[in-house]
């Protein structure tokens, strides 16, 4: 590839030495980088696509990183990481050691404010401005937010506070590109699709007539005039008037890949006196064939050849997603009860069979994690059975939600959680570290984890089945064999364990996939002189009491394993019902360190942690023989 | 009293055998009746009164628990409750065993949903009608909302999705009072405040003239038409606006004490084939002129005598909410840096003396929890001090942006968590029960509760020097005493423990003002031949690890209590640690069950729960007398 102009840029500095005409090859040279790059590395790539010329123009017409760019989400700032420095570094991508694939304050001074949920760039880009004026600092400040970040309630609240604050030198861009992940959803999204003429504007228009009518006499002048009226009216009823209505000038929609006339616009706008929206309108994996037809297949991408595009190779393993998605379209089949609610995720999830097969009962939400969880606690009510299929990390949003209407009144709604645990090249922003410890707490809640495809089909019956109160179900990205399609599900009993191995003096309890991991520590420890009993610990809470009073005794050490923080997770919650039920045994528990996990690959980072087999054992070893804390070299 | 008719409503069937005259009487009694039984018990006083006649009104147009009507917050539906048979109970209001001040469903078949937190009551009722729909059932469902919880981005996510569904009998109903429970703020509230007309309008009506100026010659004719044109386009341009180009049918502003307008309305609309926004406009506090004047005061309260309204009574006592005051404003004195932030809380969080005396640095967001954390940590990004206050349950919504925003950039954000623990009569819907739960597991968290006043004033100060990340400080509704206002305040080591009677055996580590009731068991202990040393544990994170590798090696048992629940709390998070450090001690840990609790005075609440000293006491002395479970007469 020919990168002439790209390989001089190594700062926004190099970029202001170039023509707008040069700037416009530059962009074609960036998205064949970005192509090129990500097809080896993996990544966001349709929505980085996207915003080449916004990101060019940016910092072409800014002084960065004085003046702050806030990226809401931060899987779209490829460019804006491209022309800040890191071009070079860019095949690191996503990768352990490597650049992060959202935004990272330790990572840049470019990056002044980090992000990987959406809907929060309005928030810290005012309070960024307002953290400037109150210093008597000068410097502009922009938040780039997407129309589907728009379907999150966060973006009113800024909007509410932004709109009424008056703050100079603030740009809200909205990149509408009609989607956020895959096709957006609401009302909000009918509204920027010029519903707004359809109905306001047709509403007004009917008004004008009623008017004309009443003076036939005055003809052609007054029908004239008439159109003029509509004309200036349409500008205010369209797009705009939902932003001007809460304070912001609005401007727009302009051509987001017209870049000489953002130049143009950003120029003029950027020392505006108060909050200014620009609505931009864009295509999602702009300038790749593949990305334009099929974005939602091109948003979060593996390797792939770029002239072949993605294309499935391989024995097709099944994932707990495929599994979710077709244990959730076996229930639907069975009851006409049962509703499938996804925020804004219906690919990633995995819901989509569900989805395909009853549109009726299908809900999109948007990114709307609160309102989803309400939404199913107002289906409990009415006897529907809700499953919310959520990551771990975006379900953190519906915390009070889950406690405040769910739990509180033990409304059965399941809570089927993706992503639970570590999930690799996303990184910190979207490691699914904490559910159980946000979770266990949570009075009336069932917690539970598969360990694998078919007990996820069981789990997710028992779940149908259990009509008390609300149930969880977490699970992480990784492959969910064995999982038998065909097999009719078996209901479980609520709290049961299953002793995967019997073995004598050290108990090890896993949770979910963990179980296998913990089956091949049991194999290295053996291979030491320690016969382990593996359990499975299946249900988080309740735990199972009969295991726990009957078979405890038998052992010198319990070690609990799990993909969660430490703190608040399953290990911590034994401990305190060992200590109610007066049972006392020496404990090791392992899981997530108290700290943020970076990204890589998950193999890599389960190592870095101590949760693959072999640091398993060695913690064990080491901890069985009583108070010698040297390690002890494994067979 | 009189009140002919309202004896005779034991439900809303007895509304229906009034004529409109006699439900105008009804509701004046309503009015009398809540005064005088509020005045009495306490409770949400002003927010009920504006809402006599909506209440009445829906029960007599609406049939009854058939049809929903959905109370966002509940604490307005005091009338709801006595129209629909807890009339005679209502003199138990937010006791212990009484009924209680927000809606629940275990309470009254006509509480079709519960609540206590704001801006959930339009997800709910949507949940609840498309479940109505896909089971072909046939009834209306109203929710009803303040102009305050627009300000929640909840709402938003809501509107969103009803906008877009076409819902039929579905009316979301917004009760206009300007006020959420102090003056409202933001876009939304000016919005709302004929801001369109000023702004929108405006500038429509000035294309209107330009238009006109073309054509001088018509005259009159013309301008009458432009008036009409200009009258035609206002309905679409003010208020309604915004929720027509969301999709909904808007009808209004309504005056909403205006009886058989709003009957008239609602039997227009109730079988609308539509979703359909009702603006109704109300006085809070309608009715008493006390409250009238001062809803703020009279938004929740004490009781009072009806006839002099809410008088200061006996000494003042600082509670934690006074101190926190005062102590802020002091560090704004010291520091311009210093930002208070409030979730439309000012009064009650107790930040008015901040925001009196630095109105520029002070920021009601609205109820905005999620927004206020985010815009909390731009403003860290720019090396400000933000000071957050926000209620511990209210925190609970904005749990991820404390996650993802503030700790994973490790922003030096300080959360100011009030109501931490049982706060009483408002009940389980307000617990302050997780916050040490939902803190503890997040990385870069400093945790602390200060014992008293004093130590409050030390704990802002030290988590004002703190610039490492986030510090969160927890107290509950109660005394600080004491509190020495002049008192220069001392930066506490982070970390650091406080022993406040030295002792053997037994350690009793206590959290916040539980130290108060720590010291309290001691002397019964000390009455039974126990001599338990008494902890201050100010900081739940970090743990003091000197005092614990150093000191715990002289108790068999150490007994830890704190007002959180057990379940990832501060015992739990201790246990972790002795774990980890290969501490071994019996251990005892105390504080909130892993259940809902209920309303009623604090002080039953903490006895029911187990919380008082002598409670305690018995728990130890059992305790510690090994695998003796007998209960242990205390002396």
């Amino acid at each position: 590839m020919n990168y002439n102009f790209l390989n001089k840029i190594d700062s926004p500095d190099d970029l202001k030495k170039l023509s707008e005409d040069e700037l416009i090859v530059l962009c074609e040279e960036i998205r064949n980088f970005l192509i090129d790059s990500v097809s080896k590395t993996g990544g966001h790539l349709a929505s980085s696509l996207g915003v080449v010329e916004l990101s060019v123009a940016l910092h072409y017409v800014l002084d960065t990183p004085k003046d702050k760019i806030v990226w809401d989400v931060g899987h779209q700032a490829y460019t804006h990481k491209i022309i800040t420095g890191r071009r070079e570094r860019f095949g690191t991508l996503r990768q352990y050691g490597g650049i992060s694939g959202f935004l990272k304050r330790s990572e840049s001074e470019y990056d002044s404010y980090g992000a990987g949920h959406a809907s929060t760039a309005l928030s810290a880009a005012y309070g960024i401005a307002v953290g400037r004026d109150k210093q008597n600092e000068d410097h502009r400040v922009v938040a780039v937010f997407g129309d589907g970040a728009l379907t999150g309630g966060l973006c009113y609240e800024a909007i509410n506070n932004i709109g009424s604050s008056g703050v100079p030198k603030f740009i809200a861009i909205l990149n509408d590109n009609k989607m956020s992940i895959s096709e957006n959803v609401g009302a909000i999204n009918k509204y920027l699709n010029n519903f707004a003429q359809t109905t306001l504007y047709n509403r007004f228009r009917r008004r004008v007539r009623e008017g004309l009518e009443r003076f036939p006499k005055i003809g052609k002048q007054m029908s004239f005039l008439a159109r003029r009226i509509e004309e200036g009216a349409r500008g205010i009823l369209t797009s705009g008037a939902l932003f001007e209505a809460l304070g912001f000038d609005y401007i727009g929609p302009l051509d987001g890949h017209n870049l000489k006339e953002l130049i143009k616009t950003l120029k003029n706008l950027k020392d505006c006196d108060h909050p200014v929206l620009l609505h931009i309108t864009t295509i999602k994996g702009k300038g790749y064939a593949p990305a334009e037809a099929e974005p939602e297949g091109y948003h979060g991408v593996k390797p792939f050849c770029p002239d072949e595009g993605l294309v499935e190779t391989g024995p097709k393993l099944f994932l707990f997603q495929d599994v979710f998605g077709k244990e959730l379209a076996r229930l639907g089949q069975m009851d006409k009860r049962v509703v499938g609610i996804t925020a804004a995720m219906p690919s990633g999830t995995g819901i989509t069979p569900f989805f395909d097969k009853f549109p009726d009962r299908s809900f999109d939400v948007g990114i709307a994690e609160e309102h989803s969880v309400i939404f199913a606690a107002g289906l409990a009510v009415k006897n529907m059975k809700p499953f919310v299929a959520i990551y771990s990390t975006f379900l953190q949003r519906a915390y009070d939600q889950i406690i405040h209407d769910v739990a509180l009144q033990n409304l059965p709604v399941v809570f089927c959680i993706d992503r639970a645990g570590i999930v690799g090249e996303d990184g910190s922003t979207h490691q699914g570290s904490f559910d159980l410890s946000y979770l266990l707490h949570i009075p009336n809640m069932v917690v539970s984890s598969p360990k694998d495809g078919n007990e996820l089909k069981d789990l997710m019956f028992t779940a149908y089945k259990y009509d008390k109160g609300p149930f969880a179900i977490r699970y992480p990205k990784s492959v969910a064999e064995p999982y038998d399609e065909n097999k009719e599900p078996t209901e479980l009993k609520l709290g049961s364990w299953e002793v995967m191995s019997e073995g004598k003096e050290v108990a090890i309890l896993a949770v979910g996939p963990l179980v296998k991991t913990a089956l091949e520590s049991a194999k290295i420890l053996e291979n030491n002189g320690v016969f382990p009993e593996v359990v499975n610990a299946r249900f988080i809470k309740p735990l199972d009491e009969e295991y726990l009073k009957n078979k405890f005794s038998r052992f010198s050490t319990v070690v609990t394993i799990e993909e969660n923080s430490l703190i608040g997770g399953f290990g911590a919650y034994l401990d305190l019902s060992l200590q109610s039920l007066g049972i006392k045994v020496k404990r090791l528990a392992i899981g997530i360190p108290d700290k943020f996990v970076t990204h890589g690959k998950r193999d890599i980072l389960l190592e870095e942690i101590g949760l693959n087999p072999k640091k398993i054992a060695e913690r064990i070893l080491v901890f069985s023989k009583e108070d010698n804390y040297k390690i002890i070299k494994i067979k």
